[in-house]
Parts: structure tokens; sequence; C-alpha cells
């Protein structure tokens, strides 16, 4: 028997019609003669029924059947009576009476149910991910995955763009983030490493001439796990020659729009809003921004600078800012224990505490209230921060860069504890005109803000060029896009001369001798005449996952791996054959051997 | 200035029009104040022409203009001279006039020329593959492979398969080849394993519910290399729930045909022929035959089995063959050096020497001549090899294998000296009905034909589930799909049941331990409700390798590797920090502590 249609696209246009369905047993229900079987498969759920009337031997097969069984059904599709109509059932004003059945296979009982919501351990999940994968709400992720997939090569393939595949056994580079390595057997010692993106190759490729390239890349990071992080993840890539910023910006507002409609049916409004880097610190002390919601931070510093409350005055005289949003209705929701808590929270960002004022009709409520009872200056504050009656004012003194932190911080978490965000918004950004070099306050240096192959803005290319000047005052022409105050992704023009290219490392602190070592054979690429080029990346994973509306990545990824880097599946990684690694020239340090 | 097409699509239409024009200098000519400029971009190639006539600033470029140097022109489209018209070109008919010129970029002069068919050796080639890939021949094949990509993409996606990224990350498999281990930093000693194919991966979403699966997949061998083998490569993957052997060769010729539809504008007929494993090993003496030419195996044990030549009557007596090409008009072609060449050469097959006979009007002739000179005798043999005056006849007579390498080799590389084969010709075949297994002469066991999951014929399970059977007598549900004498890929239907699959494992010789040990979570998936299934991969490198006429897949991939697996362009594999290893907790053995 020939499947004529998917279980779960059975509809009232086939009544009268005789279907042929295969697929698993979600549920049996056994009323004596009268059988009812609920047959799932990757469209959905359709109501079988078995009885005498129908198909004898059908109805013998109905009996053995179990959840999970894997069966094949032929039959006529008809109406429901109209009270047994199951309107949570997409396909619940039919049903279909059986006259033929098979087993295709016997199933044990599953280690968990197979269905939406279970409360089941992520590494259980993960070691029957098979079965996981059977749940409706797993099913649809993986599909909506195909759908923004299917949708990247048809928009990228009609706009004349070239998909090219490059090398994942490639050169280690220390910079940036770990690298998983490859040893190789035909020069023992000696690695290849697994690409964190294809970056290099997509440039080279622009100085080959290919002018439009994209590919759905398969990338690698050996990092610590966190929500959004996976050891193999996948990033849409492109890069394109003899185009400006806001060409590659147009292309890949392009490409959202279209995988907007094709896998959400959403039209998104083109152009995004556009806003400065510097812009978006100010307003939201973060360049990952999500503008469904106000309550944007104010500068209060002008007006605190002389106040009496000296963690204040003194912060804005030691350089630093003072800072504040104002909680709508906030005075009645958060009591002093509440704030207490965000206080313990924000020690993490450097905050030595949390300033807060609760406005009242009169002046205003808090161990604070005392230095703000000027009614002038007490003006001033509401004008600035917008705050009224009822509103909770929380500060953050302290150098921008703690003061964007702690207040970035608590304007989210408020938002979503005060259910202030619309999440039925898609809400695109670009965040433009980055810093070229970022002050990386772990490592005390200067690090490349995007990457060292990033083109500074036109008129900042003589910081990097002229002797004497301060290259790490330049600003970039970078770009990120963000969805919903996460990053999607980002890109950049990038340098095209071997010239400033050499600079740019410089900056990074190369030596003229490490940044041969490293990057040699990219510098003298640029000797042959590459054009201007850029480009831009953005994370598959994170895409889905924010459109299949999920908390974590592994829900939209195949077979993910768990937090310790381990498929639960296969039990991989796991010790190899000793023959292996003597092929390879390699010994495993004993415990006791390790530092 | 936006460009505002490619260089090599300005055509007669555009004649009057203005166009802007970015990319490469291909060539330059000074005529003195004239000045003409073969600009190359990813389409092809257009001249330019400078003069004061038509812009002074640009001539004033032009004459700065090198090789190579990245240029962008603005000019009218003009047509050629009937007599400076140049019908090699595709825009041969027509020049630019240029009126504004800028450099965009300059370049050292290349170590090779950028044009085709250039006599430079591979690994200076892949060390500047950016401007290897310039070439018009490379662009071209860079495209195809992009067309090819784009249309499996679309049959895929149109026919309800959904692409589905598998690990890269993964077990590793010592069954088949050798695979890239790759260290874990959070589990020392442990390695995670480079995917030889999603095959466990594929089937396991058959039994997660997927139904239609396809990937465009990276694959990895660490074997030692060949023309069409590369570290990395990649697969076209696909597979099928609830469908048979016939729906799967289908689909596979329905992507074949769109392929060659969309990628060479070729209409393939289908559906492919059809072809018997055991008989394409009795015509061909191969399971990949060229059916573009005949001069086909022919089988003359019967006749010879009482001859007097001892070499064939007494190998039919040891249980072997006797089998001849006849070679049309071979007899003057042939002489005797040119064939001791060949019986030298075909030592490598075990062949003991190589009989041959020149047909003539009124007998044979050759040093075996002598044993032939009965009439009836020589009746037969011509009728049964199909020779006529003028041919040659060459014989095998061995045991069968021997037989089939030595008369297949000679078969094809005669038909290649002869120009016997229809270049033009795409022959595709299937070759079906496969051994289960076969024999490693090497490792002196069984083997998988295909692969251990591969489902034997239905009339032939008996023999593996039945105790006291011969499991390697078994046929299976496999197929081949071959190009022009070259394997393109294969499938089979597989093994969906605990039982079947864990007998398969056994007639391999593995022990219930090794077996739970390598495929124990596999097996135990196989517990919980597997739809019948099966599938199919093809090599895309070598598909596109055979549609571009290239002789090495390296033509058809952006940036491959040496025969050392090496990549000359970043000097991959290198040694790698102390630290990294020390993070993965490994040594690198000395040279001397190697065995």
């Amino acid at each position: 028997m020939k499947r004529t249609t998917y279980a779960g696209l059975v509809d009232e246009q086939l009544i009268g019609k005789e279907v042929v369905l295969k697929g698993w047993v979600q549920k049996r229900r056994d009323l004596g003669g009268l059988i009812f079987i609920e047959l799932r498969d990757r469209e959905g759920i359709v109501q079988l029924v078995f009885s005498e009337e129908f198909g004898q031997d059908a109805l013998a097969v109905a009996d053995k059947l179990r959840s999970e069984y894997v069966v094949e059904a032929k039959g006529k599709v008809v109406a429901r009576d109209p009270k047994e109509i199951n309107p949570k059932m997409k396909t619940g004003k039919i049903e279909v009476d059986i006259t033929d059945a098979k087993i295709l296979a016997t199933a044990k009982t599953p280690p968990f149910y197979i269905q939406d919501g279970i409360n089941v351990s992520e590494d259980l999940k993960l070691k029957y991910r098979y079965l996981d994968l059977r749940r409706p709400e797993m099913q649809k992720n993986i599909l909506l995955r195909n759908r923004i997939i299917q949708s990247i090569h048809s928009f990228f393939d009609k706009n004349g763009f070239i998909d090219i595949e490059t090398p994942t056994l490639t050169k280690s580079t220390p910079e940036g983030a770990r690298d998983y390595l490859v040893p190789s057997r035909v020069y023992p010692g000696s690695f290849y490493a697994l690409p964190q993106s294809p970056q290099q190759f997509k440039q080279l490729l622009m100085g080959a001439g290919f002018d439009k390239y994209y590919q759905i890349a398969r990338c690698y990071r050996d990092e610590d796990l966190r929500g959004d992080r996976q050891p193999e993840f996948t990033q849409i890539d492109m890069e394109m020659s003899f185009a400006d910023q806001k060409e590659i910006e147009d292309v890949t507002e392009g490409f959202i729009a279209k995988v907007m409609k094709d896998a959400m049916g959403i039209d998104v409004k083109l152009p995004f809003k556009r806003m400065d880097w510097d812009e978006s610190m100010a307003r939201y002390g973060t360049d990952q921004p999500d503008v469904r919601f106000g309550m944007e931070l104010k500068d209060l510093s002008d007006i605190m600078k002389d106040v009496d409350f000296k963690v204040f005055s003194g912060a804005v005289k030691d350089g630093g800012q003072v800072k504040a949003i104002a909680v709508p209705g906030g005075a009645e929701k958060y009591s002093r224990k509440d704030l207490d808590k965000f206080a313990d929270y924000v020690e993490r960002f450097g905050a030595k505490g949390l300033a807060w004022l609760k406005v009242t009709d009169d002046g205003f409520n808090g161990p604070i209230a005392k230095f703000f009872k000027d009614a002038d200056l007490r003006e001033k504050i509401l004008a600035k921060a917008e705050a009224k009656p009822g509103d909770l004012l929380l500060f953050a003194a302290d150098n921008s860069r703690v003061v964007a932190n702690t207040l970035a911080y608590l304007r989210v978490e408020i938002a979503k504890e005060q259910n202030m965000i619309d999440e039925s918004k898609f809400a695109f950004l670009w965040i433009v005109n980055w810093p070229l070099f970022d002050w990386d306050v772990d490592l005390k240096r200067y690090v490349a803000a995007h990457h060292p192959f990033t083109m500074p803005n036109e008129n900042d290319v003589h910081y990097l060029m002229n002797e004497g000047e301060d290259p790490h005052k330049a600003y970039a022409q970078s770009y990120d896009i963000i969805l919903n105050g996460l990053e999607l992704g980002g890109g950049s023009i990038r340098i095209h001369t071997r010239a400033l290219q050499e600079k740019m490392f410089e900056a990074l602190g190369f030596t003229k001798e490490s940044a041969e070592a490293q990057f040699g054979y990219f510098l003298n690429a640029l000797d042959y005449g590459f054009p201007p080029h850029g480009g831009l990346a953005i994370g598959l994973d994170r895409f889905v996952r924010l459109l299949a509306d999920r908390d974590n990545i592994r829900d939209v990824i195949a077979f993910p791996k768990n937090s310790k880097a381990v498929e639960p599946l296969t039990s991989a990684p796991q010790p190899v054959a000793t023959k292996q690694l003597e092929d390879l020239g390699l010994f495993v340090a004993k415990s006791d051997d390790k530092k």
C-alpha cells in the first residue's frame, strides 16, 4: 500500500475518499469491538476507527497495537458525529474508518511520553533523541528550521549569490575563541583546526572574483557552553564585493523579510531602524537593545554633580555617570526586600549598591530621599527621568561600563517581571557605527570590537595610518542586526589593502612576525588586487530559536550536545583504540601528568 | 558608482546604453592615446576603450592600469567595427567607450597567468588558490557547482523532503575507513570523530518520524588520497520512510534529471537502465560499467575447458574462467610490444600473463595460435567472442576476480586509446541486486558489500535469521547509480528491526559485546518502532567533476587539499601551541617514540 497523504493533512475535503496512512500509534482506546487509534506522523495526528463493520482483520490488528507501534492503514474518511468533533485537533472534524491495517514495526514502551511539554531531564531526552524528536513541538521546530533554510537558499540564489563550500579542516587561529583541533596522520604532531567561521575563506573568495557569496556554514568553538552555545553551530554567511554598508544591509533585510514571510507568514516593515552604537549604549546600556518597550536609561549626571548625596556627586566628579530608569507604577510594585535582591544581583557588574527613590505626589520616598527634598532639584530629576508620582527610580552611579551593565540588566529584568514586553512583536534593529576596538577588561588590552578584518570609517582611517595618532579612537564600518534584544548577527566592510591590514594587526598588539606567522598567507593575498568588499553572518540556531519561541537552541537542533559538550545518544566523545592514537603520534596524558 | 551589470553580460542589447562595470584587468594594450583594457569578472570578459575623446581623466587612469588591478569604469556600449569583431569572445561584437574610471586596488604581478590551460604545478596553484580561482575555467566550475547545489535544494524541497543538519562532532566508528578524530577538552583522552557519512543519524531521523530527509552533508575520511578523494568531501544524502527500492530510485532519477536540466540544459531519458550486479560483473567485469561502448567480456570457459592450451583448460578445471574481449580492428593497431606492456600492467590484478590472438581471414595469429588451428574450435571462439577478421582477442584465464579485473581494465583502457567512447554522452545506469556481503581478500573475512545496515532481499532473509544457514549467500536490496563507468553513489533499503540487525552484525564477525559497544545505542533505538526505510547518497564532488568534464575533483572544490592532505594556502595542518595540547591532555610522540 502506498501512502496517499499524511495523517495530519487529512481534512474535510477528503470526506468520502479512501486514504492510506502510515505512522505511529499515539493513543489507543478500546471500547470493546470498537477501537480508536490516534495515528501520528510529521504533519500531525488523525483518529482511526476500527470495528468489525469496517474490517474484521483490521480490527484484529488494532487489537494488537500499542503506543509507538508503526502501522499502515487504509480506510475511508468520514465526518465525525457533531458531538464527537474535537476543536483542539486540526483533524478534529473527521476520522478514518479503517478497512485494512498492518503492523510495520512493534515498539517497547518509551521511557517518556511522546507529547508536548513533558517534564523530563534534558539528558534523558537527548539519550533518546529519536523519541524526543517525535514530539509534535520538536517536529514543528525542525520543520520550521527547514523552511527557514529553504527560504535562505531561494533568496540568495535569486539574488545572484553563489553557494560556495569552504574547508572545515584548516588552520588554527588562536586569536578569538578556542579552536577544536584535528590531529594529522600524515604529519604526526601537526593539527588542523575546525573553523570558528569561514571569515578568511570568504574574503579570499572575494579576492578570487566570486563577488557574491553565501553559505549555510557549520562552525565550531571549543568554549564552555551556555544556553545559546553549542560546540558546533550553523551560520548564514555572506560576502559581497563592490558593495557598501547600505547595500549589504539591504540584502540582509531582504533575506530576513523573505524568511519571516516564508516561515512565519509575517510581513516585516523595511527598512529596519538604525541606531548608532553610542546612542544604543546611552539609551539602553547595551548594544543589543530590546526596543519593544521603553524604560530607557536617563543621564542625570549634570543634575547630580553637586548634590549632597556623595555617592552620586562623587561618581560624576570621578569621571563617572549617574543614570536612572523610571519604572512606571513601580513604587507600589517593588518592596524594599525586592530592591535589596536587585542590589545583591548587580554586584556582579561592579555596582556598589542600588540607589532608588519612590516618586510620591509631593516628593520622594526611600532611604536616600532626604538628599532630594529641594523642590527645584526634584522637578529637574522628574523631568529628566521622565518619572511621575507612583514610579520607581532606580539609579546607577559609577563608571560608564558599570552603569550601563547595571541598568541594562534591571531594565530587561523588570520589563519581563511586569509584562511590559509585547511578545508577539519581532523588533529588528541595526546597531551601526561601532568603535573599531574594544578594551578587554580581563585581557587588559584592546581587542577588535568585531574582528581584525573590519574597515575603519573612512574619516577615521588616519588614526591607524598616521604615525603618532591613537588608532583606538577609530570607529568602524560595522553593523549588528538585533532581534528582540539579542544579537542575530553582524558584519562589516572589510579591509582590502595590505597596508591598512598590517596597521590593524599592529594596533591589536601583533608584531610584524606574529602577524606574519598567523596571517601571512592572507596579507600576501591582499597584494594581488582585492576588491572592496564586506559581508555579514547570522547565527542560524538563534534565529530559528527566536522564531520558534524556544528558550534553548537545543530545541531547534536535531542532535545537539548537552552542557558538557557530550552527545548522550552516542556517548561521544569517547576514548579511542590505541592503534588510532599511534597512527596520529599522540599520547594521552595520565591524569597525574596533567597540570 | 554602482555596478549596472557584469562585464561578461554586456551584449548587443545594451548598445547605446551607459554601463558601470567593476572587475579585474585581464589585458592592457596601449596604442598611444588609445588604450584597450580587457575587463574580467565572474561572468566573463569585455573590452573597454579609453581615449582622450571619451574621457581624459579615464585615459590617465587607464595609463596606470596593470594586470589584475581592480577597477571600476563607466562608459557607453558601442558596436565594434565589423572588422574588429572577435567571434571567440561572447562579448566580441561590442566594446565600452569609457568616460570615467577609478582604480579600486592595485596588484603585484601574479606568479602565474590568469588564463585557462596554464601549465603550473598543482601546489603553486593551491598556494595562490585565490588567483587560480580567477581563471575562467575555475570560475565556471564553481558556478556550475552552485547551480547543481541550488537545483538539489529546489528539487528536494518541492518534493517534501526536509533539510536536517546532523552532527559532525560525533562517535568514532572503526568499521569502514579511518576516522578523523577531535580531542575533547572537557574529557581529556576522549575524542569525537568527524563522520564518514550521516548514516546512523539519518536512520535515527526516520525513527524520529521525519520520513523524508535530505542534506548536502560534509563528510570526512582519513585515507590516503587519490584523484577522486579528499579528506573532506560532500555528499548528497537522502532517506525516506515507507518507501521501497523503486520509489527511492524514482526520487533519485528525478533529482538527477533536474540537475542535468538546470545545470547542463540536458534532458535525460527516464527511467535509467537497470542491470543486476551479477550481469554487470559477467558482461563488464566491474560493478561500475561504462556502457557508452561495447567490447563486452565474453565467457569462453565452456569452449576452452578441453583445449590443448593448458593455461586455459587448467584455469577452467581449477574452477576458474576463460573470458575474452574482442578489440575491433585491433589486430593491426596493437603490436606485440604494446601487448607486452598490457601484460606487465595486469600483473597487479594477479594475472599471470596476457594471452591474445589476432583474427585473420583464415585463422589466428600470435604465440598461442598453434593451439587453436581446429576450424570448428575457431568458429566457436569467433562466434562466442563476436570477433571477426582484423580483430584482436584478449584473454584472461584465472579465478573470476582476476579475470574480471584484468578484462575490465583492458576494456576501458583500449576504448580510451581507440576513441571508442562518445564523450558527449551521459550514460546513467542502476546496478541492482547486489550481494549482501563481499569477501575482502586483504582482511580475509566477509565485509558488508554496502554497509552493515543494508536489508537483505526479502527472499534471502532466512539466510541470516535461520540457524545453520549461510548468511553470506544473501543478496541485498541495494543499488548503485553509475555515470559513465563511475559510481556516483548508492544506497539501500535498511534493516529496521533489532533482531535482523543483530544477525547482520553477527554475520560480519561482531560478537554480542563488540556490536553493543559500537552500535548499542542504535540497536536500542530499533526497539522503539522504526518504520521501514531506505535511502541513498551521491558524491557531490565527483558528480560536479563529471558534469564539468574535469579529471580531478580538486578542480570543482574551492579550497581543496593536495595529495598529502595539506592545504598549501594556509599551510594547514601545523604544529599548535603547547597550551592547546595541555588543554586537551595530549602529548605529541617524539619521532623515536613512534612505532
